[in-house]
């Protein structure tokens, strides 16, 4: 249980970091779309380690295979299975944490859990499962954008201390896609590399905040009570790896504001209702409102670092370890179309969502 | 859709804030639990209307009954279905509202997806509807409390600026039931307490933030890699109204630090794996590790207020409404049992799937 | 878990034999749709105790209360919860059965699950858990009337070994009705009734088969390739108390055919691609084909029965039990409003999914 | 959706007939089983075509890849991916049914639902998707196995109108394993070959009806109300192509007895409580009582016959089509297996729901 998200739009994913390979199983797809191997490859590029200096050097092309569910560049409306291959396997890198638990890292409580652990590059745990969620995310947002429009853009709010000012509403994915670590603000993207390339030589990671906007959305997305589209959401970026935090909206700092200060008051434009502002951040009361949504999500600083660390081993005896291995110092450059993918997701089953129950009758 | 949570212990709630009443069905709930109405009560008179001067004034006694799933004081493994009559209604209050939208409430983005919204103190998007989830969460803390020891204790971090200190690790039940703000801190809870008592007299709102801490929770709760404890924690306090943000440990503040500050070291303590900080919250890699869950929560200021606001009506046509209706100032020492019942939820839906999965072979 | 059935439109029901009633809540039901209290009484009325001299003298008028989801007379899309509170019980009827098993019952069986047993009437094992999906299959019905013209229409075809002559393609509700044992054949109608009148006298039960049609489902219901239509109305049908078989188009029988005498050869009419023959029941393949839908169950005789059995009580300790309380010599006259509960609830369940996912790109 | 079965064993299957290759994930199974290769290929070389020679000639060496989720010969706990290639792939066998409809074959429906099809070979509504099945079968038998010693045995009990006299309590594998047929009975099992023979020289096809025990299952599986043992069972069953009927114990033969003829009287063995009888199929109100479970499925004849049969193409014109293709005279050899599986995976479903809920406060 555990490796299936959504609804409707019904994505489950498979495989470890080391091993046959890691992919995807998408149930629910609707039929007739267009979709071509290269367009689903184009995100997971965006997605690869080695793509830049700053990332992990391990070096996969991460090409994916559609094994299933598309027939002559359709869909089918059967399930569309993706596979990419393991490639440049390092599992004796990993030899010494088959015994010796990295602090903060899930290899401790994957044993306490199933008393068993594919310690090899992280097994299950490792941020290469996230490879069928950017496929399965490809989709979703080509359907996403063909049936409404909608645009879904992510990228690097916060390195560190360093923010940089950026409006959602106006953003684009040129400007995100113009630098290494996608950050859309060429200056602040020119320090937050200068301060990763430091992170990196002192074999130390961090962390940051990336932010997402999702434009179009049609108003209605959303199933109140527990599936509201906030929460689905806030589920959707917190089972990626690293997250520590999610924020809709005015997110914490609007606990700032009184009432009649954080309320978007509403207006008429060409007959459809507005708000003025957008501290609800394009949701309220669970459903979207057709303002832009936005979303943050917090992402700790990487757990696997060079530098010698206190731990025990599976014997619990202290130790001391400074990991081998190629890890990135800091995940948020990959983590932006993770993001998106996770997004596009919920967007997407809510979608369906919507048209099976509200769209019946009417 | 979207009105059940859980995948083992599932609880569907229903009910509009008026009409025949609010309740829940809790299905697979473990057999020969001793459960009383009495318990259920407790929890839910901490959640009720009219408890303080601090809160809304509508009177609810809440009196629930057990339907089903109970005999002799003991569950049977049969579904729980749980019900509380609606007693203190006065539609007239919302007269207004079935045609005026109030900012940043569900009322437009209701009528947009569903063409028809009950507009009675706020209908299916009333907090009323917590009511089901409190009193489920009654029941998931006590099977929790039996089979581990876990202890669930949420309480008042901050009402807008004002941040209380609190130590997580050692907060009591006592402290935080012992003031009707719910802050464990008496100072801060008497200046939170005046804040929101000078909020209410300029019909206006506030908001803050909730923490909660689960102790004893075993190790290896949480089902990676999308269901991992902390995005089913996410989703079920995203889920309440008026959230706008979560974080669990280190949250956002944790991407301000490097790797070699932020992770925990592992030490052995009696055999028994412990970590020397706790910035992981209690969960690494999507499971539990045995250290406390520390989670917050951001509740923004209560959307509906008495002060004259801009807005439109069902036809687009721009108004002024100062909302008439019974409301609360600030939501947050109602909300505390509501984010402890989440939890709760969360944490025994993931036992017993770690009981099923993982304890099958060994 | 275990109380719920459908994917989109989710029916839980709740409640036993004897306590504080019994009901159902159901989750997607479209907003918009028209309904009354006297609609889905109307078909609780067919299904209730006491409705004529050959069901079981248990007087309930099982009179239902809409406490949720419909305001002003029509859906809002949000949870509808129904109540039927139990009324005419009696407990003292059933105190043997508290300690002694009733052969071929649930009683046994509860116990060694779940460690205890509500043994009033049967509690949850009781037929009388299907007011919920009766009503529930009330608005189903509906939703599958007005979107598509979808008449189902169940019947009793078989009686012991009195098996009718019934045609499923003309046969009218108004037939059914219009006697006692839901026989749309006069003739054998009252052979079936005076059968029951002397099992009846006999402290004896029988069993039989319904049989269900349903005319006008629109093509392309169903989702393969686990949830063909054929298995989800397996399911539904199997979960009915005392049912032993399900069998859809040619069932059984048709496995002494040759694949040439067995085949549905195609034809052309209007346009519209039809079958000369149906004996694949109107399902291909697990997806309508826009023929007439006929499905038929197995009842077996009733378990309770008043002759002295052999048996054993909680201890294992041998005894004879003649049941007291008051059971339906045969279940099949008030099974027939089950029947079409449990194909409506498939269907419109099918029709949801249908929409959500086929019709989005066309 | 729809190519998912289970709730905690879960097991999603993917692929067609005729593209990269078809598969399954099972999500769900404990960690810490041993499992191989070789056990799973040994269940899919059972089910694999061109196996003897009244099967399909189409020759697959089906062999099976673990992807994921096997680490040194043992379960993880994570996600299990089994792949199998299509080698034996002839698509321009198929280009004639690109645009005729085989007669009770599911072309016609998946072009209504879908609007688009993979004609070759049968696309997703191929036997072929059942690899999956048998393969996540083969786990969950060990499974099943390991923790209660179960025992689940299949076999061909009828083909057309020749039945054979089986006792389901002492047939063996070796016995149903020892001819070509699947049939236990040596005199039956040769005149069903020469029957097949027969009617594959004819270019025909005939079914039948396939017969399953499960031995040593633990009291108390299955849950009511809706995933009544049998209802799973039914559905899983019902799900398999070419299937129109579904039997549990006594079945619809089991109508034509009274209750005190078919009731199942209880007595005492050791201390456990057993029945004389086993009209309820090893079943009582849902749940196992201990005694063999024993469920029949009836499959028609093939719907693919090479014999000329009138039917229309997509544009609706009348035509003649005599099929190519290689296709099974009779799918019940096959089948077997396939029912096996279902069986498995239904009892290992239900195995793991009743540990989480059933044995957590005892």
């Amino acid at each position: 249980m555990g490796n299936t998200f959504g609804h409707l739009f019904r994505v489950t994913t498979f495989g470890e970091s080391h091993g046959g390979g890691v992919g995807v199983v998408i149930d629910g797809c609707p039929p007739l779309l267009e979709i071509s191997q290269a367009e689903i490859q184009a995100e997971l590029d965006r997605r690869r380690p080695g793509q830049s200096r700053i990332t992990t050097p391990r070096q996969e092309t991460d090409t994916c295979e559609i094994l299933s569910g598309v027939f002559e560049g359709k869909t089918l409306g059967t399930p569309i299975a993706i596979l990419v291959r393991n490639k440049d396997t390092r599992p004796q890198d990993y030899q010494e944490m088959a015994q010796v638990y990295r602090p903060s890292h899930a290899d401790a409580t994957y044993d306490a859990k199933y008393g068993i652990r594919n310690w090899q590059g992280g097994g299950r745990s490792s941020a290469r499962e996230t490879i069928g969620r950017v496929a399965a995310g490809a989709i979703a947002k080509k359907i996403l954008q063909q049936v409404a429009g909608v645009e879904i853009i992510a990228y690097v709010r916060r390195i560190k201390d360093l923010e940089a000012p950026i409006d959602p509403n106006t953003v684009t994915m040129e400007q995100v896609e113009s630098n290494i670590v996608r950050c859309p603000h060429p200056d602040y993207a020119e320090k937050m590399i200068a301060l990763i390339d430091q992170v990196r030589r002192d074999a130390n990671s961090i962390g940051g905040v990336v932010e997402c906007v999702a434009r179009n959305v049609p108003k209605g997305l959303g199933s109140p009570v527990f599936d509201k589209l906030e929460a689905d959401l806030a589920k959707g970026v917190m089972s990626l790896p690293a997250t520590k935090g999610f924020e809709i909206g005015s997110g914490f700092a609007g606990t700032l504001l009184t009432g009649q200060e954080h309320n978007d008051e509403f207006y008429s434009e060409n007959g459809d209702i507005r708000t003025v502002t957008n501290r609800s951040g394009g949701v309220q009361g669970g459903i979207s409102n057709g303002e832009n949504i936005i979303i943050r999500a917090a992402f700790k600083p990487t757990a696997t670092i060079g530098q010698a660390q206190r731990t025990v081993n599976q014997a619990g005896e202290s130790t001391i370890l400074a990991a081998k291995g190629r890890h990135d110092p800091c995940v948020l450059p990959r983590a932006v179309p993770m993001v998106e993918a996770m997004v596009a997701l919920v967007l997407c089953d809510h979608l369906l969502r919507d048209r099976a129950q509200c769209h019946l009758l009417t």
